[in-house]
């Protein structure tokens, strides 16, 4: 049978990425708190296809991560993004995985305990033989708007605000940590399960601590600017304003290894 | 050419409903304030197909829109509807318009105005000669949760909450006045541009005006029970909860026309 | 601490539904196969709220799923919604799970394997002490124009389609059995992994089988026509038409109980 | 009133971006064919804020906005954005406008007309005096499958498939001009309204012409590096897979400025 895709190809077009997305499959992730939990992860999978090929080989995507049975984590990423490199016989090799991540919450007064739903993701990058990783967690808070709690006589508005933060670092930090950090640069985290004496604290955590997106992305860059396990990251704030129709944000990237600054601003271009 | 839609079906299944779906198509609908407001609708359309055809003709969807040039309205729904059914020989049609609806609305107190953005439907339903139509309004509201605020010696949470309105009338209501029914409704209503005065007034606003999301479904249906035009409706009440990561919500679905009050419930199975 | 949603409301407005939506929590499926799978679910809970209460109890919603620790199939679900009806002191609750289910497939001629997700879902009502339950599956199916081959000197438009199936049943049907119904309405199932003799088998298949939207609708109604474990269904097929930019769509509703056949049609309504 | 936006930070974080998301508003737009064409946008507006400041002022971005009178287009983008940093006075501004745009498509063979929906983006970005504009298209296109061709007996598997490009221009290129570009690089284009003897055309062409993604992109980018008017682009073409469950997809990002080929590939970190 012909394999169109190994054609030589003459257009002289090398492509930066081709493979799958959208690829939903069930993981086993690494957990702190207890070894490992099972979720349904959202993968991408991709690698730089040479301009004398006519195509990739989408089916050894699939075999790659059929081969680690849906292991995933920080500590077998790179080998899994280099064994895709080399299956596909690529030099350079992109895996992305979404997920779901809960962690078992306690309210804050009485203590019960549920499950909390946060976003999580582990991107990899094996290129020319160097091994990028970047792990990001999406948590959502409360924000208590520091204006409207000033000018009115009584009340503020507040609001769910969307924090994804993804960070690169040299040591590991747990994607507990990191929804940690997000949680303390909130006017109030959120919990899943609130009796009345945890309702009526988070209210007022939340007026005695009011926060715009931007002392959002303050508080959390100035941790993150002290912790030494984390050598690159990126902050984005979005709120569900509840006094519009439409949302606030603040973004934020830093590169702490010296490089510049506002690498991260040619994200948007 | 063979027509195979044309071909006899022996399988003696009737289908309920035939179409197209999710066809996006720009449309002028009337508007109260300033006699027409060009938009953007999805448009689903349908009829019944009788067990005996293997298929409908779906391209005549699509030129039975051309026909009316996009001009959709509650003058003109029935006119629209009958065309579909008696065009594609049916016995019955459906259709359905689901667009952005925008308004001017000035600031609370400085009176400054600008566009908001309303989600507005139209869904016409011809059934053996009785049309049936239904009109609907999606609104963004704020609620401030009274028990919060009971109980907590400061402040109080609050969030967006979406309200979607769908009524049966036997007189003309507008989509303005469905908006301003459901707005009446809130504890306080949003706007797109706020100056400080103004964003003052609607905390202050919010917090004089606790709302759980029943409270938002009964002062909605004590509204609507109390207008004559209405003989039917259908509210349905969602809150992004800014002290959870989930939604509340509360529905209810009445039938003043001395029918059974549980009608609705149906919808759900 | 003062109980708001206690307080007695004058407004004489009973509302159909109040509780919880869009909560996302870990569960474990029975599952035909292995056991049980581990999944994560979009929770939905409500119950009736009479009109002397001014509010329900959210927190309660939770309570009661955390007592099953997330255990849920069709053999628990009336106990779980009674005991969700019960906790509440409501007349009614209703209880729906939406959540991926994954099988491993073997590709069709190279049996090779690999994860294949599908949609899947239970309802559960209890109302004046009778139970509901409904379940139901999302599958992508390919369907292979009749009318476009017919036609054409060579090939035929395909595309991937959505199917969904509900069901009540009186003796136990499983997603499996459900999922492969729905396949064999199709113009082929589709497969996670396939390597090129897959692809040709696939490829001619569909060419061998052309299907409508109408005609999947067909198929699947004539199964479950005979199928005496299940006494009613909703049936829709949408498919993402590969030559326009819409949908193509059909629908069906069934009650084989002796009750109105039409039922299902005020759902849109 | 105090101004709280006003005060100083002592956090001494910059913030790259801060501002309004997902702002719905009502716009006209250049259009090649008749004028202008009315349609409804989704904004995105910020700016970059000096460490120095506790906050932004939100309101300003809708007053901007509103002195435009929701004109916009390639033409008056640079004063927008300007008038947009200004305003706020800050040293960086960006604008993103996101729309439906439409055009009226003639059937292939039976040239019956209809109107065809499109994604158009315009992105503006003031920096230290620099403007930058990009604009894009989102283009549903048919892909057929080479492979699935080429082993079958008959048929081949075919599908909808999104593509996005983005270009950079020193002389005008209309979105009718990018949308035809894309559509010269697919298995065929999709139309709104087909006949029998143009769904005869369109089958036949598109077999006659099997585009894997890895094509669509290389006649792409083929086509843009011949266009002179064209300094840099970004193409991204994602189909749906009519035989799978999960998307293919490929990127390329060039700039042909004499800057490196890379840089674009930093857009996913």
């Amino acid at each position: 049978m012909k394999d169109v895709q190994k054609e030589r190809d003459s257009r002289n077009v090398t492509i930066d990425r081709v493979g799958v997305r959208n690829l939903s499959y069930p993981i086993v992730v690494m957990d702190r708190d207890s070894g490992t939990q099972c979720t349904v992860a959202l993968v991408s999978m991709s690698v730089r296809l040479p301009h004398e090929y006519r195509g990739t080989h989408m089916s050894r995507f699939i075999e790659t991560l059929e081969e680690y049975q849906g292991k995933v984590g920080p500590s077998n990423l790179e080998a899994l993004t280099e064994r895709l490199r080399s299956k596909l016989d690529a030099t350079e090799a992109d895996i992305e995985f979404q997920f779901p991540y809960f962690t078992r919450k306690q309210a804050p007064v009485s203590g019960i305990p549920g499950w909390m739903r946060y976003e999580a993701s582990l991107f990899g990058a094996c290129r020319e033989n160097v091994f990028d990783m970047i792990t990001g967690v999406g948590v959502h808070i409360q924000t208590l708007c520091p204006c409207s709690r000033e000018i009115s006589s009584y009340g503020a508005h507040n609001q769910r605000t969307m924090v994804n933060l993804r960070v690169r670092m040299n040591e590991l930090v747990w994607f507990e940590e990191m929804i940690q950090m997000v949680e303390r640069s909130s006017s109030t985290p959120l919990y899943t399960l609130l009796k009345r004496e945890d309702e009526k604290y988070v209210t007022e955590r939340a007026y005695s601590n009011p926060h715009f997106v931007e002392d959002v992305v303050r508080d959390l860059a100035v941790e993150l600017n002290g912790d030494r396990r984390i050598t690159w990251y990126e902050i984005s704030v979005q709120s569900a304003e509840s006094i519009h129709n439409h949302d606030a944000f603040a973004e934020l990237t830093r590169d702490k290894r010296g490089l510049n600054d506002r690498e991260g601003s040619v994200n948007r271009t």
